[in-house]
């Protein structure tokens, strides 16, 4: 592995995108015809092998535009066993093809349970076994609700790895605590995006940006300004861009002078640009390919666009 | 299933209880008897076998004493394969033996996907297969910071169902966002108490106490005190005595005028008192029931005789 960071950006200089994947599968979402089959046969194999057709066709689709993908847990947690094979299947994809992997867990605990997390989802290697990790990713969602002792382990388990600390999150209550103003001055988000900028300061790659990013809503334009101006050496994760309603112009304003800063992670609106009815045959492949591609290529292009026009204006 | 809240206190009021034992495994602290049969038989079925038959042995002995189970998902997930069929076993068992089940994953999301995570974890039926969910637990420890609408998916999703939102986390940094002073008035973790005690608030049951409770480190007696005021009908989980150094001041100040409204969780306090080289034999079964079964004796004992004594004093 190398710094988590510079790695990301590599990749979204070379293939020209600041766009990461999400990875959320939703069964009554998928094709019709993937759903009928499961349907004649509802077993933990079939459903495993449902999930993980479904993941490979979104990134073999997607692959050129993703800087990166960004499996969500609790979608695949809450298929049990399938989901969670199906998830491992997943990880093992895109590690042979390369491609960085954030995986949105959210984490969070004390530090003696952190490591734990963190061996999970980041250690290189099985704790007892000692063979190499499968459920391995590149960088962790977080939680800071805990304060450092329950972010360090993530740090020390892998120095390499990169973090993304919840700092405002796209939803619309997100502000009924991380909008509140504190008597030290700023909000809590503020003072989240602060301790994030403080736990990466040991991490600053090549580019200037640290092993530890913040998530930022990019339905929330004016505070992912002034979050930029609290952590001017974190990534941004943004989400929210989409089913969300977000906007290009949050992903430009904490984009940084390199413009390789903010990323906008996109799910829903990249998956399932369908309805399930339209893909009701043995040839699904062919028609999702090409209604994701377009979404992925469409936002791409947009993100892209925004930055030249911001960077030229 | 029944009202969560009121289920745990009658329990507790039966058994003459308020602990909650932890279900946190730990190969490096296991016996050395399973340690060294797992190093002649790396594998994943054996490591399985192993987690499920430690934690089996915890609960056959600390069952009369234990108020509710709290399986931390950290622990569980770092194992990968294995980790994740024995949790699932020991949620079988839990549910055949009609203990209460507080899943700690501090899980926490946008509604969309909080309410993957809800049927991941609280759902009675699976998603797809719609047969009895067996990761369903009673209740989940949540982190508040999305807000609300983070959070109604969980209560929508079974109303039976008991949350505890992290509010004053047990660990030493929790002060590093948790203690900071709002304009508004009070700290964060007050709000989070005050906004668990406004979700709760149509799930009060027949003690008083509703489905929504709070977290609150056993480390913080003068936070868990003013806690209480902020939220009357939260029933307190409260995690750090043993190994963190909590006291039983924290949970008598916490309890209320019924003495039911807070419970003292233990994890590595009951599970490891012991040295895994003090059971090498293939009896190891009967030297852990002696020394568990008197940790955790002795935590009932003194957080009953503390409340006894808190109520007449």
């Amino acid at each position: 592995m190398t710094h988590f960071a510079d790695r990301l950006i590599e990749r979204a200089v070379r293939i020209d995108s600041r766009v990461i994947v999400g990875l959320d599968p939703e069964v009554e979402r998928f094709p019709v015809f993937l759903r009928e089959r499961l349907r004649d046969e509802p077993t933990e194999e079939r459903l495993e092998e449902t999930l993980f057709a479904f993941n490979r066709a979104i990134i073999e689709v997607t692959a050129p535009m993703a800087v990166g993908y960004k499996p969500q847990a609790a979608f695949y947690e809450q298929y049990g066993t399938a989901g969670h094979i199906a998830l491992r299947r997943t990880l093992m994809l895109l590690r042979d093809l390369e491609i960085p992997i954030i995986m949105d867990g959210k984490r969070n605990d004390v530090a003696h349970t952190a490591k734990a997390y963190a061996t999970a989802w980041l250690a290189t290697h099985h704790p007892v076994f000692k063979t190499p990790n499968p459920w391995r990713a590149d960088a962790l969602t977080i939680n800071g609700y805990l304060g450092k002792d329950g972010v360090l382990p993530f740090l020390e388990t892998n120095r390499e790895a990169g973090l993304f600390v919840l700092a405002k999150t796209s939803n619309p209550s997100s502000g009924d605590l991380q909008d509140l103003e504190l008597v030290s001055g700023g909000t809590v988000a503020d003072k989240m995006a602060q301790l994030a900028e403080i736990w990466g300061r040991d991490s600053i790659g090549a580019y200037g940006y640290g092993n530890v990013g913040i998530v930022v809503g990019a339905t929330y334009p004016e505070t992912a300004a002034r979050l930029r101006r609290v952590a001017p050496h974190a990534l941004f994760l943004m989400p929210g861009i989409g089913a969300q309603g977000g906007s290009l112009q949050s992903v430009t304003v904490a984009a940084g002078p390199q413009g390789v800063g903010a990323y906008a992670a996109s799910s829903r609106g990249v998956m399932y640009p369908f309805k399930p009815e339209e893909l009701a045959g043995a040839d699904w492949r062919a028609g999702l390919a090409g209604r994701v591609e377009e979404a992925a290529r469409t936002l791409q292009t947009a993100v892209s666009k925004a930055l030249v026009t911001t960077a030229s204006g």
